[in-house]
């Protein structure tokens, strides 16, 4: 019932390290594993290279509960995700028959060979596909292999969250400190050691007055622990805010 | 001359992988490298955990020409950024005293514990500095340590870069091919392997007209071979556009 799930994103994709394409995934993904109750403890960014992508694959998916890939699964050359993910369970991949058929009634006589390639799925794989999913994602062991595209990957984040277990949810509550970060930092410390089974962020920004002002996030999977937490953080800010 | 320069990026910081914040520098310096020609392998974001930071900093830093990393240099407990650094270069770490002096006379009777903490520089490390920065980036042997808060961040980046060794810069042409990716799957993958020193790059994106349309892009450190391959390129797509 305590158990904690935790999770790893592999983004796949030369155009995410040349900077053409801005990923948009990672941020989306972060705040959905959260909001389900799944801690992301770690990203990678690999370019289209298969050791790189089984080597960075297979750190991942012995350190943590799931990990979801993005990017690398259209009809060119450089899409060689559901290869690599092969290559690193040992499994052999080939063209899905429930996929062929969809994509057979679908492109009709515009099928052709790098099309195909959408349809290979790694043996043993569930897919994960819609009626709005031309090309399908698939789940294999606790590795989930979607789209580089985001609103396709969204989609597919929807259809796999149903059925992956999650945790005890991480909560938090956030305070804004009326204080800059430099103020709070000191007496924040203490507070972070006094209260061992939360964790304590501070987040500066500068606030509609144009001044440097610091967002206090107080989180743990303990709804009491994170009060205390929380009222130790206010009665600090009280002291630092009050008249002098 | 022919050297290629890499680098890996590690963006440090529990509020990326919560999802509370999004990630806006590694498609800034990803694009800025690539301009400079320096290569852009990996990507990495853990969380604001030493051992974490420690075995990425480790892993990145023996494979990349450099290491860029973002976050965890502010003045709260979480900050641990420099701390890690030191400890993965077997280091010590102090107060550097031109920090401290600068901070003094900014901050007065202000400068607290909290805020010296952003003066602790690793032994031997260069300081990423300006009038504008207030606490201080900085570089250690092949490790370029750098703010989270992508303005100060970038202000960094234009200091550090002219002291970097670039490599030869990878040449890039676009064009678009009025096709969709899947009908361009095949023959580009022919092209690509006719063209061994290029790389051939095919981006789906909706146009104006709100039909699927692609981008390929074509990339190599030799304009010749560029040229060759975008010129097969280009002769494909006058095949498969032509009307039937």
């Amino acid at each position: 019932m305590t158990e904690i799930v935790t999770a790893g994103i592999l983004v796949i994709g030369d155009e995410i390290l040349s900077g053409r394409t801005k990923d948009k995934n990672i941020g989306f993904i972060a705040e959905y594993l959260t909001n389900i109750g799944i801690d992301l403890k770690e990203v990678r960014v690999v370019s289209d290279d298969e050791p790189d992508i089984v080597a960075a694959l297979d750190a991942l998916r012995k350190r943590y509960t799931y990990v979801f890939t993005t990017g690398g699964i259209g009809p060119t050359h450089d899409d060689i995700t559901a290869d690599a993910v092969a290559k690193a369970f040992g499994v052999k991949i080939d063209h899905h028959p429930e996929v062929v058929a969809r994509f057979q009634e679908r492109f009709g006589a515009d099928l052709n060979e790098a099309r195909l390639r959408m349809a290979r799925i790694p043996d043993g794989a569930d897919l994960i596909q819609s009626a709005t999913i031309l090309a399908p994602g698939f789940k294999i062991d606790n590795v989930i292999v979607m789209a580089g595209v985001p609103t396709i990957m969204q989609a597919m984040m929807d259809i796999v969250a149903p059925k992956l277990k999650s945790g005890v949810r991480m909560l938090s509550d956030t305070v804004k400190a009326n204080a800059r970060e430099g103020d709070v930092g000191g007496p924040l410390r203490d507070i972070a050691k006094a209260h061992p089974d939360t964790i304590i962020g501070s987040y500066p920004f500068m606030d509609e007055q144009g001044k440097p002002n610091t967002n206090l996030v107080v989180r743990s999977r303990d709804q009491d622990k994170l009060n205390a937490a929380m009222e130790a953080v206010k009665a600090m800010l009280a002291t630092i805010n009050a008249p002098k």
